[in-house]
């Protein structure tokens, strides 16, 4: 409450409280009033006492989630796709082109990320640009090519769903399935993606706290669907040397604040190819459980985030750089048992 | 390019841009070498020339939209609701609770509404919450019973299209088809609205800038649909005494860089009941074509935004006080004609 | 403290609170213990219990603050420099040149300022520059003609106080001592200006919270100097259109917090000319007790900040627009009575 | 210059520049004029067209900073504190308290660091707090504390330089002189800092890009002083869970861009003690030359950043988990040669 607020003040939210089924207990100070609240998630959560007479602040100690959380669950989830697991000490290192642009560009990057050790493919085939005149993706024929150069290497897919009217069709072409980050807070296609039997790999929002990354996969684990891969891809800041600035404290506190495995995306979050090799090295020391890397046979001419795609021989001398690191944390890369 | 680039860097540049079909011109300093390029929109947004060896900073001098600016149409838009304009001069204010809650609910705030002075009608049937254990909107039965409040004061309805596949149904029932902060670059929904007769209130994402938010509108006028209404309503900053900063010069800025019509919502970007009156006429003295406000007959047990709701007397009492306001910017509450 | 934390983990708190002088008072529910703390201003600030076992969250309810808070002093503080006032219903306008250049530059700056009528003269003699290789200011050259051509104008001349080694030569040719966004946590400074008979003009950091500005004013009322206005300059956001972003809700919720006078600076804010006029008006609605502008007779060739700064002739045109919306908010340009 | 600007807008731009002493190349499109620059870093920064007619956007390529660059001396910086080196291959760990707070204290913090291999000693002797209200260090009694311990355990100090005037007293003790995130742009300590013959460790500031941290260490360069550490200690943004959101691309990127060393603290960056070992780790990886660490005999009782604070058996684990670390990536902990 605020500073000497009036005793009808405070006996107005009291009787609000236990009104809602809520219970109210009193410190009361010199100066400050404090009304500690116990009650169900669902009561707390349909309570909002800002701006009442008298009332200064109103903080929610009960988290809004609930699965999600190590509280919860303190065993590691550990998400399969196909022959390759993440999380619970198995490591998966995702490769691909931003964009999926030709068969042979598909398939040459695929034995490119197969080759050098990746254990799972990507490829967009759907593509969220900023302005209505760049390169929106190839669409199901994109999806096509996905599938076929993974099924050639024997590595999982893992695609964006950009609409959650195609979320059908992608899930018949894809084993994971990606939810961008411009649609973390998409609730509709949270919905759905938790009543479909398909992993699910979540980007943060660009401007989302780690309380609603984890209130959005909540969102799908309520539906049923309990594989979810989390993905720290940077967040937006006043810093512009970056695209965006990695959070990987994030990647920490996610590690124990829920039992979901994250990965890091550090090409997407730095928009720079010099810096991708360091991030994925302290994302691994930061305790990420996987990493996602784009990788283009000829990034000059990659028709989307070239500037931030790896050629192949620049993805294969990363890799052998990072086995002992993964190593080193007690990690191995995932084939699912 | 970076400081002493080599030449041969230099003209890898050159070429790669000549073969793309844009023109490149040369200006050489002692350090620094700096490439202007010159050629169509589609060239220069599908060209990425970031990490390329030598290259230091891309700059992009053509925006990623054209439609909507002011160079390319100087005179104001004017979007036309049922009876009600917005822009060139005319003045909209939309008002209504955050979540359509019950019939008593929404018929006593639309007359409220319209007693005050109100020229368009707002109520949410589909709610985006962070957290799954929060109301989520009462649906179709909600669209009905805005459609029908609206009807009987005689306003325009607006309310929020939360899911693409309810475009068609909410377009049966609202004259303005609302997009929120979180699918401002759902791209997928603003084609789809870009192909619809219904003007759009597009509202700025949590952390978009004032060029993606023009993108974002630029999506649905490419579709061919003009009537773009466009929202400020609050940014993410490390400031955490309002619940996001509403950002005024952004206002001021979209005035002069589309003739697009502009709206405020300082319910949503201060979270605070007591701040809405001095942003409302800040708004307003920024340029703003109208303004959205919550009201609620019964703030206290509001099931969504309690906090930032006026009651319909405050309302009244705050449409009296912006009256003169608007007048002073030579404006006037917006019949449409 | 976290959910279903031990017993002996929130007595281990209970025993430290009690050890310190505080009282505590448990809220217990099924998953969550909630403990109230009371006590005084000093002992809650000397503890910190973050990161103790079971601790899930600390929340500081009584504000680091009391001498500028208005339940502190419910009346508005009047700050008066020779002839002019701001507070308490008196408006000021602060004018002047980013960087005193030259004799004629202030000069002829001074008497436009004075003849569109503002009230108070500013020109900084000492600049602080992001980099070594810009111009740095006059020094007391430049104090001596600021004070020169108040007087001749018959204005009080604000300038800043770049270097607490300067306060004492500062005082002597200001009225008023402007502390920067950058110094404003210079915390040795804000000790230096609290034990001085001048009014403070405190800028809001950069990155500063509306907390954080309040209790840096109570490092200089604690001292004992009382005069100080505080100054809205805008935040550093992640939007790159405007050099920061105005955060006008700060100055309606300082209005409710402080009894101290809110400025705002539209010209440092938005470093950009055609947004100032906007913001200003802007800036005069939200309920700011004046405004701060950057005028100079040449723009083109000013040595600092000419992209933000009006002619005369904007100037007075601005001032003319100005004075119907500074009375329509009651207040008046404030001759100190 | 903005679409379709006209000939006499772009023939102005042209001569102001030419007057000043630059060269202009002109791109001419048929929508885009791109005026190209090229001249000496004095006169670049000294011009400022933002806001002329015509103009839309000046980008300026040359950057603020020369001497601290490593396009200016590629070879790594070494700095040398009595025995400790870093930089080039040499580790850097300083540990120590967040304030001094008795002998017995301090003794027992410089006995336990350097048991545990840390090269430095830290302790903060003028403490800079937000709230007049918190413990504001004991001066110059702690910086004989600090020294006294340091000798005996053999480890050079480094301690914080509040005030610009205590420079003289703070050099008489210290090893390595701090300037801490808020004094970062405090203009005059850097050029009274760059007079030195003492190393300074320059901390980031809260919102300070990377640009700006370069331009900060480039005043000290510039004033003969060549011995300057960078650290990255956490920057502002939206997200609350940690103090602050360590960037640690800025890392890399500085590694890139610099040739001076860089040190990471984890302890202000987070705030939180279980994310500090994950956050030295990525540290470590991304790039650092160094780490500073607080360590406390008692954190519970101690009356500055307790929560962030390592017990001496934490932090000696956590030495023991970082040593093959370090030695991954090719540096050792650096006696100076």
């Amino acid at each position: 409450m605020r500073d000497h607020a009036s005793a009808a003040d405070v006996q107005h939210v009291v009787d609000l409280l236990t009104e809602a089924g809520a219970e109210a207990h009193l410190s009361r100070g010199e100066v400050k009033t404090i009304i500690g609240v116990i009650g169900d998630r669902e009561v707390i959560y349909s309570l909002e006492f800002e701006g009442l007479p008298g009332v200064e602040q109103v903080v929610r100690v009960l988290k809004p989630f609930k699965l999600v959380s190590r509280d919860f669950q303190p065993e590691d989830t550990v998400v399969r796709a196909r022959g390759t697991a993440i999380g619970g000490g198995a490591f998966a290192v995702v490769a691909g082109p931003c964009s999926i642009e030709s068969e042979e560009q598909m398939f040459s990057t695929a034995r490119a990320a197969a080759d050098a050790g990746a254990n799972m493919l990507r490829g967009g085939a759907f593509k969220p640009r900023s302005s209505p005149y760049a390169f929106q993706g190839m669409g199901v024929e994109g999806l096509k090519l996905l599938r076929a150069a993974g099924d050639e290497v024997g590595l999982p897919v893992v695609t964006e769903v950009l609409d959650v009217r195609d979320a059908e069709v992608v899930a018949e072409y894809a084993d994971v399935m990606q939810v961008g980050a411009r649609n973390m807070q998409n609730f509709m296609m949270l919905d759905e993606l938790g009543t479909m039997a398909k992993p699910v790999l979540l980007k943060r929002g660009l401007s989302a706290t780690i309380e609603e990354l984890l209130s959005a996969a909540e969102y799908i684990l309520k539906g049923g669907n309990r594989d979810v891969i989390l993905c720290e891809r940077g967040i937006r800041t006043f810093e512009t040397y970056t695209r965006n600035t990695l959070d990987l404290s994030a990647v920490a506190a996610l590690k124990s604040l829920t039992h979901l495995p994250v990965m890091v995306d550090p090409s997407h979050a730095t928009g720079r190819r010099d810096l991708i090799g360091p991030m994925c090295k302290a994302g691994i020391a930061a305790g990420a459980d996987g990493l996602m890397i784009e990788v283009h046979p000829d990034p000059e001419h990659a028709r989307c985030d070239g500037p931030q795609s790896l050629t192949p021989a620049d993805f294969a001398a990363l890799m052998s750089d990072l086995g002992p690191r993964i190593a080193l944390e007690e990690k191995t890369m995932g084939a699912a048992s």
